[in-house]
């Protein structure tokens, strides 16, 4: 079975992670046979390899995972691969792979652009 | 003359920039009427000030300052809000507003939503 994983930033204050609960539950809604989880870098829960243990517990073979970040800076080049790393040699039966940050992709710039333009 | 400033976080890898450029090249092409700037909060130029100020010397009046970011923590509650305030009393001739953050918006959620089901 196939699962995502939606893996950003993290922050101090628990509502920074409301989009990213919105995210997951737009997630559920369209694609109800493919499980969602969070994950974040830092300060807060789940880590990325807690996401993973827990996908891999329920019978997940393979995992995407998506970095919800805009740029692709020292996060994503450094801390990203190492953890990702990690959590294939934890579970190296489950087939882990990573797309670029969400901010690479035109359509998610196409609608921040078109979000500008509605509130001018 | 109305214009707008795409605000984000800043990093310390230039590289993280590159889809803030890219937002900024959309907006020039779609939209050339309305001037647009970048500004970031942290390791980045320009400041948020500092856009305001150039914009305004261009004969701009009216700005809308769209947050790229995620989610509202401690940044977008707490430390813009002050770099808001500072601008409008520093150029009082200037209109200045603000929308929520992009990851607020629906139609960028889905944008991400349907890039991560692409990469499945």
């Amino acid at each position: 079975m196939k699962a995502i994983i939606l893996f950003g930033h993290g922050a101090r204050d628990s509502r920074w992670r409301e989009p990213f609960d919105r995210l997951a539950t737009l997630w559920r809604a369209q694609h109800p046979d493919t499980p969602v989880e969070l994950a974040f870098l830092e300060m807060m829960q789940p880590s990325l390899e807690e996401a993973v243990t827990f996908l891999a517990g329920g019978g997940v073979t393979q995992i995407t995972v998506v970095p919800v970040f805009f740029g692709q800076g020292g996060h994503l080049r450094n801390d990203f691969p190492v953890l990702l790393e990690a959590c294939k040699k934890q579970l190296p039966g489950v087939k882990l792979s990573a797309t670029p940050a969400v901010g690479e992709d035109l359509a998610v710039l196409q609608a921040i652009v078109d979000f500008g333009a509605r509130a001018l």
